[in-house]
Parts: structure tokens; sequence; C-alpha cells
């Protein structure tokens, strides 16, 4: 429960530095406002805890009974959601009456869970899990999403007063660290109290050849002598879609600078390279004659390492392309933190998968078509919410999120 | 300058009832934000006051020079302005910002009028009048712009916290007022101390027809026996554009109620209809066997009445769509308040029209295409704005504005 | 009745030059195919007397029934078109089925012809002269549609196999005829045998005030001069939504030449410019400190010139765009042919207007919204087509018909 | 050679039945006119062969210069394509033309063949059958898009003249057949005079598990169920995406019956259903309890079945949905022939996949992404053109092609 108040004030600390209308922002149909937000994560304790689990056991007073079908994201089990892309014109109800509804539908999750024992409890714990891991999810979108939002506005706003820490970032070599392939295991292996989502299950075989990975992330200097190279403008580097796209840089790039959640700044060059697509990460990868790493493969090096370790988010402390390889990092570094890595595989379901039950079944299930897999975390995700097994996907075109390259290549 | 501070007042006033996320709200591309609204017709005053005549006369210090261009609404002699569809995307300046941006402006306006004398002072004058009935055609769209809004809103929001006053409308007769042709002068004669738009000039000759013109406006009741009559679906009724629309209903209309700046309310059945485009206007009349009156036709009759008469904007007060005509109302009513009344004619210039000098030539001249001409007002226009000559301009299939239908008919 | 085959047979002479696949051909929604056109005209005969007149008069033979709903262009009373922008993927019926439609249909209209007597006759009669006033006017947009068709070709490939003779057009001077305003008479006063469509009527008075018309067309050169001064650049010139669409340069122009009806060709300069938009046209206007003359100022003049004069289309030769002002051409030239002249004038109906009866009702009166009236025909015109009342009107965005310029300005 | 002059013969005898109008059709983007296919696949040999071959070994003469742009469909390393979705508005070159260039290329090639000897003789040939397999698939392509283009004729019009054979299809039991799972190896094995794709390759080891596979292709009959079960509107059913399409039935079924290449026809109940998308696929299968196969599933089982049985497109007769599964078949059947089988496995490269060089890389390997793989070609097939390791692939949401289901299980 502590851990429950600890997540949910984050939340709302991330959008403290944030207006009335900052909150109110919805830059394009994919990224909501940040009161949507705020909303949403909790109307899925509402929904999927309050209202199915709180009824039997006793007496739920909803806030606002039109809030369940306002704040649905995507379940269509539950209803026909709110129009996506709208989300930025629910101007009703405002920051203050959001607060309140968080407000109150945490002090009636409280007592619920002081109400309820044996299996009942028991299935209110795991739906606690999933709503936290849920709610971390969307502390990352409230930062990606807000970035792009403010992006927009030739002001070029900061999000944080604060100005952004100094580079720490230092010339790196990027070496490849060879692996042997195998039949090896991946997916989630259930261990009592330990989380993951149902996508990363179940545990399977695959079959994977000799391969070497970069023992870091790809760099900003290095990736503007792609663009120097014409890398942007040579067909033969590209995938049809992407090439289709008309990309000419990295989404923020700027001029030489960079716009970042504390404003426009000069570019970290050995930071890692983010916000690009996978069709930016795939042609970089060919240019340099090496390929992306399958999931498989990112998986069998990650799990040696430690998921907490990396530039992962801490208390609405964000070191946004600042925090760069470890100078003398033995090893793989960085696997963990400062941007998601675009991996070579779809995201389809593992062989055998299941997803959850009723509508929460769409939670992840649903999406498994035409999107490419990411691992590893970025500097917007909560420490603690990433693992060696998580399956992050979008789709191949998506560049709001920390995104970033980790290049490979067969033996 | 009383009436300076009366009318730039007003405009606080109606943004008064938002809350910060209200007045970030753009509904859509031709609806923009409150806080735009507030900020653009500083603007307008910013630039073409005090940079155009501060200058010379002294030292005129800018609130924020990039301001000069995030809020040009259209004028591109005057740069390219910030794209007109993502207004609603400038979180910042904050509200709080814009609001001192005014009071900053004002302050400099009020100087540089006690520092300034001779042709300078009257040039001044001129511009201080149009800079005012600048704002307050930005004082009927804040509220237009922000009824729409809202009323994407599933929860449908009021706008006013106090109740809609009680209609006050009864049924009134529809009678047809002959009116006898010949050649007529319409148009603005230029005399001291009346203000009118470039558009309303020169004043000219045009010959008109005998006909008759309704007595007041097309009330909802008796729009309603259009649509049950099937008049949405009689193609032999429509413009091919209109019937292309394929629209329902009046905009607002909602299973037997209306969308109101007071939320959702039932139908006032004897208040002019409103909310329909020039398409709707045109069928109805076609069904009746009428027709819209020309703008000629409706400006002889009008100017014999007083405009300051009927219900417009006082004061923040809004009687949207509740106070209808006068039951007992000798001669013509109606004319000024209530709906925008649209005419047969097509938005173009006099004979011998000359526009603004500068930029401000494209105030009105440039869209002298594609659009029709609408007379008298609306419950919306604020009281002091409206006159005979006064020619509003919309595209046929505008809908969000409070439009409405007079009838007229050959003789 | 030999008018009529005369007119039948121009328009199977102008796709005489057409392949089956040119037939074919729609270039955009706007431009119909060929052979849509053949069997398009042919359904007017057929819908309008066939289906309507024969019935009583004994056993009509339908071609084919599906064709009444296939070949409706817009005529909703009639039933759902087919989409106008699919015309191009009806390969079936072949164009010598559609030739074999057109026999049927003239076959049985000529036995129609001899059986009907009295009101039938007659009635008879102002539908063949409707039908082949119709049928003329698909005429000249068979040439426009599949011209505009052609120029998507990388290949420009020519319409004629003939090349095209070479320009006669000799530079004149442009000179500006006064013309003394004063209360006119415009529109079609109904003679005994004399055609025109429903839009030219009734016959009725406007108020024009003293004003210069130019006596020739703008010309290529000219243009080009409005070009070199950064015409099309200079936002001051331009209606807004013509702003917007960002045009360059005429529709057909391929540096320094033109693509024509006879592939590309070098630039004849003192031809009257064509395929340009209102916009276009208004804008050269402005910049010449000039406008465009209102519809009734160019009837005054037209009207006291032969309508049969001028560079208009003669048995399937078209001398596009090199027929120019007779040099020494004493009075106004040029008002009949060579290319539609746009006027300032919106195109609505005449004070008094009624449209034809039942579904022909919607040939003209549907249209009367958002478009600009031009005037005199084109070279694409068959002669005898054209009068001085004759009321031609597109959207102002229209550029893919011969449409030029012509200056007026006030006096 | 003799191969070679059958194959271009086969693509001839296609368009046989065809208009030249209808070789002119363009349905959608996607769907190439069947005269733009004559001309590409000709193309093929033209740049890839005579181009670049025939220079050092003597003196080509091309056709026509200007067909090497406008014939290159999508190999952006030969110069910018002419516009995939224009394709149709290319009347020019005439049918009679591109036939004459299917000559002259043809000749051009034999004269080489003859010339040639040593390597250059071995990568003629190489050329040669990869342009020939090239061709064998725009056959196939000649169908499906001819079908799309006609189906949009509201006279439903047959591109056969002869009627379609009576269906000889019986229902059949579905079983399910168990295959034991491992670690197998898919993917092309070279060997002398076997020819394939170079996404077929390299042969590759994966990890199976336990499945069992239907022994025959799902029916129209049992996908009626589905529909008549709500199965287009259970969300649960449904990937997101597919979920947003409102697919409502597959494509071309109307009313009862279906369009086919014959017309209108009545449903064959026993026939595969077919036209439908992977997300119909998908949920169909969901529906049943079951899932789709991966691409190994289906390799490993089809590879002991002989390729070229089963009901595939032999001398450009089409049985199209009429020849259902033997009766008596022991063993999987349907596997070859029929319908395209859509596989759970998304197309990507093999792990240590090489494209062709040159602008040949282009054939296969920029389009892996955001698509899935099918499996065993279709009644419109060549014969002898598929094989078990043969990948075809299409977007998620593709119907035009002659798409089916083969159910797949966990066991």
């Amino acid at each position: 429960l502590e851990e429950f108040h600890r997540i949910r004030r984050l939340t709302e600390a991330l959008c403290a530095p944030l207006s009335p209308e900052d909150c109110q922002l919805q830059g394009f149909a994919d990224a909501s406002p940040p009161k949507w937000h705020l909303a949403h994560t909790t109307w899925f304790f509402d929904r999927f805890i309050l209202q199915e689990l709180a009824s039997p056991a006793g007496s739920h007073v909803p806030f606002d009974e039109r809030f369940l079908s306002l704040f649905n994201s995507y379940y269509q089990r539950l209803g026909v959601p709110f129009t996506r892309g709208a989300r930025g014109v629910l101007s009703r109800p405002g920051l203050a009456e959001v607060h309140a509804y968080r407000a109150h539908v945490d002090e009636q999750l409280v007592q619920l869970a002081t109400r309820l024992d044996g299996e009942a409890a028991a299935e209110l714990e795991r739906r606690l899990a999933l709503g936290l891991h849920h709610e971390q999810q969307h502390q990352e979108l409230i930062l990606t999403d807000i970035k792009y939002s403010l992006s927009l506005n030739p002001l070029a706003p900061s999000y944080f007063d604060a100005p952004l820490p100094e580079a720490t970032v230092v010339a790196t070599t990027e070496r490849f660290l060879p692996v042997e392939g195998g039949i090896v295991e991946i997916g989630h292996a259930p261990r009592r109290g330990s989380f993951a989502f149902d996508n990363e299950s179940p545990c399977h075989r695959v079959c994977v050849g000799d391969f070497a990975l970069a023992s870091r992330l790809v760099t900003n200097a290095e990736f503007e002598e792609f663009v120097r190279d014409g890398g942007y403008r040579r067909s033969e580097l590209w995938l049809a879609d992407g090439w289709d796209r008309g990309f000419q840089a990295p989404l923020y790039w700027r001029d030489g600078g960079e716009f970042t959640l504390h404003g426009l700044r000069p570019m970290a060059a050995h930071a890692p390279v983010t916000h690009v697509s996978y069709y930016e990460a795939d042609a970089y990868a060919r240019w340099r004659g090496c390929r992306l790493p399958t999931e498989a493969e990112w998986e069998i090096v990650a799990r040696r390492e430690s998921a907490s370790g990396g530039n992962l988010l801490d208390e609405a402390r964000l070191a946004e392309g600042r925090v760069g390889p470890e100078p003398a990092a033995p090893g793989s570094s960085q696997l963990f933190g400062d941007v998601w890595e675009w991996t070579a595989s779809a995201y389809l379901p593992y062989p055998g998968f299941r997803p959850l039950c009723g509508a929460l079944g769409e939670y992840n299930a649903k999406f498994m078509a035409s999107q490419h897999v990411l691992r590893g975390g970025s500097c917007a995700t909560p420490r603690g919410h990433v693992r060696a097994t998580y399956r992050n996907f979008f789709p191949l075109e998506t560049r709001w999120q920390f995104t970033g390259v980790r290049l490979a290549r067969d033996l």
C-alpha cells in the first residue's frame, strides 16, 4: 500500500510543473493530455477494482458515473470509448476535479483493501499490481506526450523550470560483444511475487545463432555522420514504408540542437540518439553493415544485468539524453534506461500465449499486429518498472517515444 | 477612452466564467481558443498602433517580441501567421500571462494617447475605433467558438453557471410586409463620428423589385415541420453542395432539445431557429415557396429601425434563443439581434470598393469570394456594434455561428 | 432534325482521334471519360424524351435498362447517380456498345418525332433543343477533360495527329473602351425560336456605373510579366482562398512552353492566357490596377457583337491558343471564343428566376452557390452554341477549362 | 527458352478476354491495369537484362527510352518511378504498342541468348529465371487486379465469357492433423536447377512445439456461421487495427452470392472462403478457439506434399472457388492452390538473409515490415510457380488477393 501511494504520488508530481492549460494539451491523436492520464490511470482502478470487486463486498460510491465511459481508453468490451484524438477537447472535468477523482478512488481503494480477505483479497492484490504497472506506463507517456505537445509551440517552452543538468556523457568506444547461440529460453518464468504482463509469457525455447551485440547505444554524433553521408536520401538503405515517409532527421533535432523537456538545447554529441522510428534505426544499422538485434538476442544478454541500473526515471527527475555510457563499464551497458531499443522482432504472441481474462485481455493482446518490440526502458521509465523480459511495442513509424538504436551482427 | 476600457473589460468578462483549460479549447480549425482571442485582440492594438504609431513618438516597450508573430491571425503582409488550426496547442503563454499582455498594451495605449496630437492623434483615434470594433467581433466569436468546443464534450457542459432565463417567447404570426422596389441606395454614407468597415462602402445604387419581407425570423417549431416533412431528404429543395454535406438537423439539436451555452435545454419552440447553414436556410425557404432576401432588400427595410433594439449581447449576459418576437410589435421585428440572417447575396465588393491601406486591407477584402452576406447581428453581438449597413460574411456551410432564416418573396 | 444529326455526329467526330483507352480516361473526379460523355449525352435524350414522352405514344424499347441509372450525371430526383469520380472505372459498356447505344436512341428519337404532333410535338422539340445544347456543352467538356487526362501522362501525348497550325497571333495594343453606365436590362428576352437556358432569365434591370472594358484578352506575354514580377508570391494581390492554394503558374505552362491538345508546344506569346483560376484572374487584374468586369458590364458590350464571330470550335478543328486578336479590329474583340472570361459576378439566380420543371430543374439551378459566372465561350465551344446572355459557371479554383482574363476598370 | 515463350504467352492469354478499356482499369492504387502488367513484366527483362547485359555484348536497340522510367514499378535505385496510383491514366502507349514492346524485347532477348556464353550466359539464365517467376507473380496480379476493378462496376461484368464450371465441391470433415514439434529446418536449401527468391533463404533452424493443422481450408459455409454469430461485431475476437476497419463480410460477398471473375454467382458453400484480411482470418480462428499456423508449421507439413497438386492456374483457366477438398483425400489437402493461407508470421528476414545485389535487392527485401506471410498459392497462381518454401506477403488489411484461412492449434 505504501508502494501504491508512492506511485500514485509520482504521477501527480510529474504533472506538478504543468499549468492547467498544459495539462489540456493533445499534440496529436496518439499523445494524450496529462490531465487525461491522471484521470485514466484512476479510471483503471475505478473500473477494474471498485466496479468489479467492490460491489459484492459493499457499498461503492462512484465519483461520477459518466467518467466510466469518458476515461475508458480502448476497452471495447466496456462500451464505445470516447474518441482518442478528441481527448484534448475535454476541458471539463477540470484539473482540480480530476485530482478530487484521484483522491476519491484512492480512499475507496484503501477502504476496500481493508475489507477484503481470502481469494478476493488476492485478486485485489493482483489487480492493484497490474494497475500500478499500468500507471507507471502512463508516467512515461505523460513525459513523452507533453514533450511532443510542447514541441509544437514556436516558443519552445520548457517542461522543467530547473535547467537541464550538464551532460556527463563522454565518448566511449563501441565494442561488439560476441554471444554464443543455441536453443535458449526466453520469456517470463512465473515466480511468487514477481510481476509480468501477460505478453511476456509463456517462457519458451527459441533458436538463436551466434551473434555480437554492441556494448552501447548509437550516439547523436554517430547518427549525425549517417545524416551527413546522405543516409536519409539513399534509398538502398531503407524499407519501402520508411522511405515513403520522407523523414529528414530525428524528430526533435533543430538546427544543430535539439528540443528537450528543458527547451531547446545544444546537441549532446555522445548521448544516445533518440526519437527515431524503426525505419531510421533499421536504415542506420544497414548503413553500418549491421542489423538490429532480435528480442531474444537482447533478452539473453540483458538478463545477466540488473534491470534497475541505468538512466531511468527517479522521483520526477529526468536526465534526458544527458547520462551516457559509463566510461569504463565492462560488458554491455545502457541495456536498461536511456532509450527504448528497437528490435528486429515483430510484436507477436509467444507460442502458447493466453491473454488476461475479460476486458483486461485487451490490455496487450489486441495490438499484436504491425508493431515491433522495443526493449530496455528509457530515461522516462520509472525505476522498478522495467525488466529483462519486458516487451514494449509501437508501430514502426513511432518517433515521439524515447526510442533509440543498439546494433547487432551475425558472427 | 472610457469606451475603450468598457469594451476591453467586456472581453475579459466574457472569459471570466471559463477555466484556464476552457480558455485553451479549439474545437475545430475555425474556432479559436478564448485565450487566443484575448491575446489576438490585444495584438491588433500592439501591432497596428503601438508598433506603427508609437515608434516615431517615443519609446515603445514590447511585452514579448515573439507575440507579434504568434498572435497574427491572417495578415500575410506581416509575415507567415502561426497555423490557424494549431492555436489550441499554445498552452504557453498561459492565461495569466495573456492577461498581463492585455494590461501592458492597454497601459501603453493610454500613455500614447496622451502623447500624440494633430494628425497622429486622429490616426490613433481611427485605429482605436477599428481595434474596438475588431474586438467586438471577437467577443461574439469567443461565445460561438466556446459553444462549439464545449458541444464536443459528452458531459454537455455549461458556459454559464446561472440557469438560462425562462423563454419569454410566444408564438406570433409571420406576416409578409410589402416593400416597393425601385432604384435605391445602399451602403455606408460617411458621416463625422460614424464608424463603418471598409466593406460597407461606397454608398451606391441598386435596382430592387417589389418584394415582401417576413415580419419575423423562422422559429424552431416551424423548422421542425420542415424536418418532419422530410425536408432534409428531398433533393429538389437543395443546392447541390448542401445536399452533398448530408446535414440532418440544425447543428445543436439533440433529441428534442438543443445544446446551448447553458448546457442541454428543451427546445424553445417559438425562438428563432439557429445554427443552420446557408444551404439549410435556402432549402427551408424553397420548401416554403419563398426565398432568402438579398442584402439590399434587407438593408432598405432595416434602416428604418433602431440598430440597438433587439436581442443583443449586454454585459456578458446572453439570452440565447430565449427572447423572441415581441408579441405585438408592429412592422418588422428581430431585424437586429437574435440571429444573423443569411441573405441571398454573395459577399462581393461594392462597386468602387477600396480596401484599407497596408496590411489592414486584408481585414475584409481578401475574403470576397465564395461566401454569403449575413445581416443584423445576433444575441452574441455586442449592443452598439451592429448597424443597418453592416455586412457579416461566412462560407455557406457555416453552422457554428448564430445563423438563422428570414423569408422573403417577390410581389 | 438535320441539326440534330450534325450535332450528334460532331460529338462522335471529337472522339474519333481517341483510342478506346483514351476514351476511358478520367484524370480527376471532375473530368469525365470521353466514353462517358458519349453515353451521358445519349442518356439525356433517352431519359428525358424517350422515357417521358415516348411511353404514352407507343412502345419504347430501352437499349439497356441499367444505363438509365449508370449514366445519370447528377439528377438526384431520378435516383442515386453513379459516383462521379468513379466513371473511369466503367470499362463496360465498351466503346462499341456505347456507339450502339447512341445509334439506338437516335433511331428511336427519329421515329418518335414522326409519331408525335400538337403539344406533344412541341414539347419534344423543346426537349430536343435542350438536349442538343446540352450535348454541345459536353462537346467542350470532351476536349477539356481529355486535355487534362492526357496532361498527366509523362509522354505528353497529343489528341490531334495533325500538327497545331502555326500561330497567327500578333501583338496588338490593349485599349480600354469607355462605356456609359445607367439602368440597363440584361438577361434573355424570350423570342420565338431563340433558345436560352433557364438561368439566363428573366430579363431584368441592373444599375451599372461608367466603366471601361479592355479591347482584348490578356495575353501569355502579359501574364508572364506578372509571373516575373513575383505576382504569385505577393500576398497583397490575392484573395485568401486563392493564396492558400499555392498556384505557381497557369495550369499547363511547362518550362517556357505549354501543354496543348497537340502536345507540348512553345508558348504563343500573344495568344490569350488560359487555364487560370478566378483567383489568378483576379490577382492579375489587381496587379494591373484594374478589376474583372461584372457579367452585366460584359453583356451590355457583347450584345453589340455577333456571337458567332471569334475563335470557336468548328467541325472538330480546334485552334487552341493560336488565333488571337485581329490586328486591326475596331471596337472590342475576342468577346466570343478563345477563352471563357471570368467575371466578378457570383453565379446566382436572376431576380424572379424559375428553374425548369421536374428533374430538369436540377440542370442549372442547384449550382447557384460558390461559383462565378464566365462569359463568351472558348475555342472549344461549338460555334452556334454561345450568345451574349449565356452564363457559364465554375468554382473559383477551376483551371482545366479554357478560362482567361479580360480587364475592366471604373471611370 | 520454350519455357520463356510459354510463360510470356500465358500473360498475353490472360489479357486476351479483356478489351483495351478493361486493360486500362485501375480500381485502386494497389491494383494495376492489365496493360501495365503487360508492359512492366517486359520492362523487367528490358531493364535488368537488355540494359545491363546486352550493352557490352553488342548493340541493344531500345524500343522506347522513355519506357525505362515509365514502367519502373518501385525500384528507387533506378530513378523516381511513375506514381503507382496513376497508372490507370496511361492511355498511351496503347495496348497494341505495348504488345509491340513485348515482341521487340522478346526478340532482342532471344538474339542476346544466342550471343552470350560463359558467365555472361549463366547470369543471363539466372536473370531470365527471375524474370519469368516475376512474370508469373504478375499473372496472378492481372487476375486479382482486374477482379477488383470489375467489381466496382455496377453491371458486375464478367472477365470470362465462358460460364463458371459448376462447383464440384462437396462438404468434407475438417480434421486436425497432429504434428510433433522440435528443432526443425525451414527455408530454401540451394540445389542445382532449383529456383527460389532471395527471401526464402537461408535455410535455418527454428523451434516448433507440438501442434495440429487443419486438414483443409475454412469454407464459405463455415465462415457464414461466424458472420451469423455476430463475429464481425464481437470486439473480443479482433485485433485493434482490424476492428477499427469495420469490415462486415468478405470483400466480394453480395447478398448471399459472391462477385467472381465470372460475374455474380451463388455462393459455393463448401468452397474455401476467400478475400479475407489477416484480421478476419485471425478473428475467425479465435472464434473457433484455434489460431493461424506459423509459416514454419505450415512449411514442415507442406513439404511432404507435391507443390504442383491442387487447384492452381492452368492455361488461363481459372476455377475460382469451384474446386474444393477432395472428398477422400488422406492427410492434409489444399495446401497448394485454392487460396493463399494467412500465417501468424510477420514477414521478416530469415536469420542471415542477404538480398540480391543492386536494384534487384529491392525486389523483396524492402517490404520486410508490417506485413504477414502467406503460403501455398491460389487458384490464380500459375502451376509450377509455387513451392513449400515460397513466402508471399501482404499488409494485414489486404483483401483483393485470393486469401483464405487454415486453422491450427497447440497440442
